[in-house]
């Protein structure tokens, strides 16, 4: 069976741990019955691949119960850069493999239902735990946005991203998360109200300085260059634009400009999101599996449990 | 010139100092030119008057510049129970006595952007400071949501209920409100979708029961009841269930006897949202100021500054 997920981009600054929305860029699994483990790894993370340690494998053997595989996995997602290519290739992984609830699988494996409920679903996607369970919803989303990432060449791992973060905050500042969250929802709903603050984060992304301390110069490079806002893409180093579509080429060549003129390393492309979140090879591409895990996620679709 | 403003319902269980939802209960400020300053109050809150201390003349000072005002509040909204009297009372104010930006009046001189805002807009709205001025959007609302409130006798200043907050919380308390206000806003848009989990909160609530030590059975009554979730009416006491509208009654019915059984004297009322917000007698009631302090405000209607 073969399926396919997009990337993702999470946090968007004051959706900590909660909000991811699904960009077009893939990664296709496909597995086959075999005497025994084979992988086969393309494109990005092609490198990192053994076998038995490839992360589409250890999910696959877990969904299959038995490591007589044959898996193939072709990605375009940058690895370790914040666009959630371990969600989104959990997600594909799981689904080739036949589970029927990729999202759980993925979010267990990987440890961002935000990521893998945008990568499963497609869209704008809030996502958090519920009694031990993911639950997501789907949320509103301006289809005149195009988000512009600039992709440094330096991988950083979330893990290392995460041990830089404070165990406590000041009351004040959760309050301000809140309130940017509910502007950034607004925005995202309705590009014509995307201000520059919706995307203002006191939970992670300045802690975060230390590990890209390019990063808020380019931030504001983005919004001179007439990106709406801007923010970090899940746990860095990747930072993404949010655009008026109209806009994103322009501000792609102004940020080829600022990421050279800061001695930054990176891919600057423009993204746009994916609509149509987990694909599985049934009769055609493009079929979306129809029961199972969507009912855990509500939204726009059926309500969920 | 006459004005009249909803109450509100804020926080609503995670969202905290950020949102806030219009309910019909409502304050009515009439306010002509006199000789010197009086003041005459009818209904809730009518015993607190007494002319130059009263908050819709110090509203209607500040705003005329002089106390040469006759002023007439007639109010149906409880005070001090966690339903926005003061900002409701402070926008009719202002917008009576001829602010352009009664919004900004308000959460100046009542330090609540949420209630004032939902105030002057109606329906749902989110409401934060931004670089010192108050920035709301409004945000969908499913019209078949009705409230059931239970209105504790006594009252609550709010104050005192911040006084019992800490100052810092832990970091995943904080993405917790952020994933529980995501999935209310979802809710508070397509009722199918609200669960009682969307108003779980670990901000304020549960520092609060000290004040009012039934409200975590009242709020699990609510849910029995057959609301589809519950939560604190702002700094309380006053605390709410979240009803299809065709429930409403029924769950009013079970929280007044809920209520008796807990011992707790309170009024068990419906409120629906008020989607009006402020009106101000022009030609006719209903008419909605057109311009000024609607330009802070971006969401349904025209984009913000």
């Amino acid at each position: 069976m073969r399926a396919r997920a997009p990337a993702s981009s999470a946090n968007l600054g004051p959706g900590f741990d909660v909000l991811a929305l699904a960009v077009d860029l893939y990664v296709e699994v496909e597995i086959e019955p075999a005497g025994r483990l084979v992988v086969r790894a393309e494109g990005e993370g092609a490198e990192l691949a053994d076998d038995a340690g490839h992360l589409a494998a250890r999910v696959a053997i877990d969904v299959a119960g038995h490591d007589r595989l044959a898996i193939s996995v072709r990605s375009d997602i940058p690895v370790a850069r914040g666009l959630g290519s371990s969600a989104a290739l959990a997600v594909a992984a799981a689904a080739a493999a036949g589970s029927k609830d990729p999202l759980s699988v993925a979010a267990r494996v990987d440890g961002h239902p935000e990521n893998a409920a945008a990568s499963v679903v497609g869209g704008l996607l809030a996502a958090t735990m519920v009694r031990g369970a993911v639950r997501a919803v789907r949320l509103p989303l301006d289809e005149g946005i195009a988000l512009v990432a600039v992709i440094p060449e330096r991988p950083l791992a979330t893990a290392r991203a995460r041990q830089v973060l404070p165990q406590r905050v000041g009351r004040a500042d959760a309050t301000f998360n809140l309130g940017r969250m509910a502007l950034l929802l607004a925005g995202l709903a309705d590009r014509s109200l995307l201000v520059k603050e919706a995307t203002e984060d006191r939970l992670h992304q300045d802690y975060r300085i230390p590990l890209f301390p390019e990063a808020p110069q380019l931030l504001s490079a983005f919004v001179t260059a007439g990106a709406l806002a801007a923010c970090w893409s899940g746990a860095g180093p990747t930072l993404v634009g949010l655009c008026d579509a109209a806009d994103a080429e322009r501000v792609r060549l102004s940020m080829r400009a600022a990421t050279g003129e800061h001695g930054v390393k990176a891919a600057v492309q423009v993204l746009h999101p994916d609509v149509q979140g987990l694909v599985i090879d049934g009769p055609q591409w493009g079929e979306r599996p129809g029961s199972g895990p969507f009912d855990l996620l509500a939204g726009d679709g059926p309500g969920g449990a």
